[in-house]
């Protein structure tokens, strides 16, 4: 059945495979120490022109924001998300489960804004009961966000003045990131968005890989010990190439960039036809999720001919429901969803 | 100096304190195996009409919340809680701390309505995502609230009829629990709360002790291998006849009930002084508890003279400050206070 | 350059990989409720003769034992161990990361015997203090061990009696799984072993998957809200079918049974070729790994042209170095390792 | 009934329940800010020769060991202690509970020798796997031991100049150092042992207070944002007068030097008892803890007329007691144990 139901419904985009396939009876150390490794890393710092970037591998996201939270803050720390946030509400309580509270902000279409969190952290700290609190340790967001929005240049800039301000790092999980990049909207490049945080993650699950997102600590700032840390966690894999491979792949002739894009303009073309056929959308958003505000018997008659996501209840009469494109949307998958609506 | 800062600034009752005085040199065997424990657990289940109650003894609030939270509820499980609940904000993380989140539901004056929490939960459950989300394994309130207010019995019903429905245990926080029971605005007795419940603690600390909240099982409901728990958690005290014997003596001859009534009959005469001179109270507590909006300029002066709490700030030219009763508080305090307003 | 460093030196077996390649571009929902994850799950079912099996694929082993561990006993409770284990040692404390304690117990050859569990057990019991101890909650041992010896049917059986007998689950830590069940020194069969523990897993890492391995809960006893658990764990991917699909083709015409054994003829042909120039073994395994005593200087020299693993300092002169075979050792490596040796 | 079980049968030393008396209605801010905290720290200060000292009040032993530790090493490394250690065996995996290992270490009568832990340090970072095994991150030992042992100048010499080799600190847990430290044997005064360390706690409940151990960070290196993590761990009371109280009692006119005198003069007698009637120690203890072998029929007649504790089976016929003195055991206990041997 035609699907939109999400970006990850197929495997890996098919140079990637192609990759794992022809490396695959190499004999290569484990845990990774394999060369790709390295080689996948050097590709990234080089897209990201950091020359000094940190590395790190993990299968996949929930995994890497917890990774990257809990071994980024003291153990009496929190991090500071909007309250729509993924690690707020979708990932059943794993930075909790690492014994940190997730500190949720209001957001607005998913964007924290400086300001407010300026004001949170000085009303944090003029609290005269602030030992009593759940102190700051870090400010989380995603590029693009749960809603498909993205950061500006300038909201960006804002947002890593405020953690520089208060000395705590910025983390922005790009589990999409490729999309937002694309966006016609956007404005910040891969380098740009690296030097305006602490550690990212380049996200490859959604974007062209089968598992994997690349933790990209900007400034030698990795925790010590991270590969102890890392196998503590449950999270290093026996054969770190499956990692390192798939991501050497993106980071080769710009197949990172080129995803992103053929990614964005499938999401363009499917917003082109449900706004000429009137639907509201819930949001604007210039990534590739796309949120359309449906009647319920509408949405009951066309998940017949094809797979979307419930997103929330809108009224008793309307259901907001996610339509996503990825690398491997195709021209014909358009066609199809135009025929059905 | 004349200080209202809280409802811990003195030592134990008298009575409290004599009871350890008397005991002090009996010989008897450590870890709450001594038999002021047993007669304390039996005076406070008589107190409850809760024949199969099991109570444990614990040192203080937040050691309280953090153990029958993280006992209370599945690894993967978080506890609702109002937004302004102690263990939403004044607990530096302890839940968290222990792996569970703080589900948190805004309230009015510090108080969750019964509705509130079963549309949480409809929505929860009704959530196709929610094996993403983190389970509600238990509400968490307290009697009376952080603003000093208190629950009905009807609203007290109401809750436990969603907690029922749902299958979730309700767990009330009695930190300040004899100061709700003395109330002229209270319907609940200990027996009815006791009933209303599925575990609950009456604080001694804020209540005539030196330090022991009692912890009330009320339906032989008491987690597995409770001593065990009680230690790893760091809270076993070798002397447990230190937090069994000031028990002991609050269950004796109702003075609990009259330490209650005490701290109440001086709040109720302090907020008369405030109200006789046309202060505007934050909210309107009837409790130990109270919430005082102040010109700012007025409240440095009185700072000079007599103590009480920073609670936040209202607007740029006033404070709300808390001024709190207790035990300890005298007619002579008040007609000191009197004097200086 | 010829190795023997480990059996997760190459990538996938080509079954594996080509079942990856043929359905990389199948539309399929996340999270593992692809169809791959249920038809795989059957194919293991089948193969275990446990029809009430429930299975969850997971990444790694460390992430398993990490998982199966901490969401099998209650929090406080520990989980009994040889103090050669890999959840004792090798895991960088991945156990006590999830809040428990690794009882170690004293084990030959990595093998803990059910005798010496079984005092182990009833002393603990038999302790008056053991409310203070950490309360055992599980057995864990590995098949093959850490030093590649295997348990016998009646060796299991003994050990399982053991647990039955004090109500504690038995797990079967199965990362080398298939040269175990491959090795002309064994007697248990699959079937067998299914029926011998409460779970185990069958290792993919090391026995032909790039990555994986499946948890099998032999009677209906996986953890509560198990997809919550393994999310909140940050170990579930969204594309569950990386693991599943690779699954399906290990347990597609014995091709699981056939990589041991081709393993294990390998590590045979290996033995041979040590015992044949008078090399002493370290002890006596029978799986594909294999423990040689070496000169030092013999180490250093041999280390230039074939790769093998350190494994501990035997004397001053000696070393304990390690060989293993796998899926992909081929007799051309052998016959290498012949001419070098 | 004559007890000998334990140095925490009786309540608080009559001068410590004198000070509580005396204070009691003193008006004094909460959560250790009161003037008491800053006093019984300078006297603590004063009587270790620390000026630079850090102390911070905790309730009990467990309690302070967890925090000590869980606080004062990285979140992936490990405490290494004996093998009887307190932290390894009772107290209910409170480390664990905390994500850490106890890295068990074989001691000789309760202690580590300098020797077998510097050789632990150097097998471990000689290990080529080292980043797969739990990194050690302090090392702890108690004076006197689990076995009342304790270690001599010369010992902790040994033991500190291989932890400051390491840059680990070392941690002593001192919940019966007054009796260690008026033992004929002990030729380590309290500032000697503040300067050989570089955390450590002075015990109050097994001698002379009701509650309460003062963690001394002898070099100004106690962790940052102490109090948020104090509260973090449920450990912070909100009297926390009902700690400092005690502590300054008992560094009033050498009130804590004369207790643990008492305690071990009452030790020397009751030792002469059973000597003198041909009884065998399990060890020889120089402190306020006997181990005497005691035929199990003697025992059993024995133990209808005076209270001890059970150590551990010696053989079928024989077991280890335990009789322990303290600074309530009177000569009158001693003439009564006299006469019913």
């Amino acid at each position: 059945m035609l699907s939109f139901a999400s970006d990850y419904i197929a495997g890996a985009h098919p140079k990637v495979l192609q990759h794992l396939v022809e490396t695959n009876l190499e004999n290569l150390p484990g845990y990774g120490s394999d060369t790709y490794t390295d080689q996948a890393a050097h590709k990234i710092r080089t897209a990201c022109e950091c020359p000094d970037a940190q590395v790190q591998f993990l299968a996949g996201g929930t995994q890497a924001n917890q990774f990257v939270i809990s071994t980024g803050i003291a153990p009496y720390q929190g991090v500071i998300a909007a309250a729509t946030g993924h690690v707020s509400i979708h990932e059943a309580g794993a930075i909790e489960y690492s014994g940190h509270k997730v500190l949720e902000i209001p957001g607005t279409n998913g964007k924290l804004a400086a300001d407010d969190v300026r004001t949170w952290l000085d009303t944090f700290w003029a609290d005269g009961n602030h030992q009593q609190m759940v102190m700051p340790g870090m400010v989380y967001i995603s590029q693009p966000t749960e809603y498909g929005t993205i950061y500006s240049k300038a909201e960006l800039e804002a947002l890593y003045g405020v953690c520089q301000d208060y000395r705590i790092p910025l983390f922005i999980d790009g589990a999409r990131l490729g999309y937002a990049l694309a966006s016609p909207s956007n404005d910040v490049t891969l380098p740009e968005l690296a030097h305006l945080c602490d550690v990212f993650y380049i996200g490859g699950t959604k974007v062209g890989t089968l598992c994997g997102e690349a933790v990209v600590y900007t400034h030698l700032n990795a925790p010590e010990n991270l590969i102890t840390q890392v196998r503590q966690h449950g999270a290093l894999l026996a054969k770190g190439r499956l990692l390192s491979v798939q991501f050497d792949a993106l980071f080769t002739d710009g197949l990172y960039l080129e995803i992103g894009k053929h990614g964005i303009e499938m999401a363009e073309k499917l917003k082109a036809l449900f706004t000429d056929r009137g639907y509201d959308f819930f949001l604007e958003s210039p990534t590739n999720q796309q949120f359309i505000i449906m009647d319920n018997a509408k949405m009951r008659e066309l998940a017949q001919e094809v797979e979307f996501s419930f997103w929330e209840k809108y009224d008793d009469e309307h259901t907001v429901v996610r339509f996503a494109t990825s690398w491997s949307t195709t021209q014909e998958d358009i066609d199809g969803l135009a025929a059905i609506l």
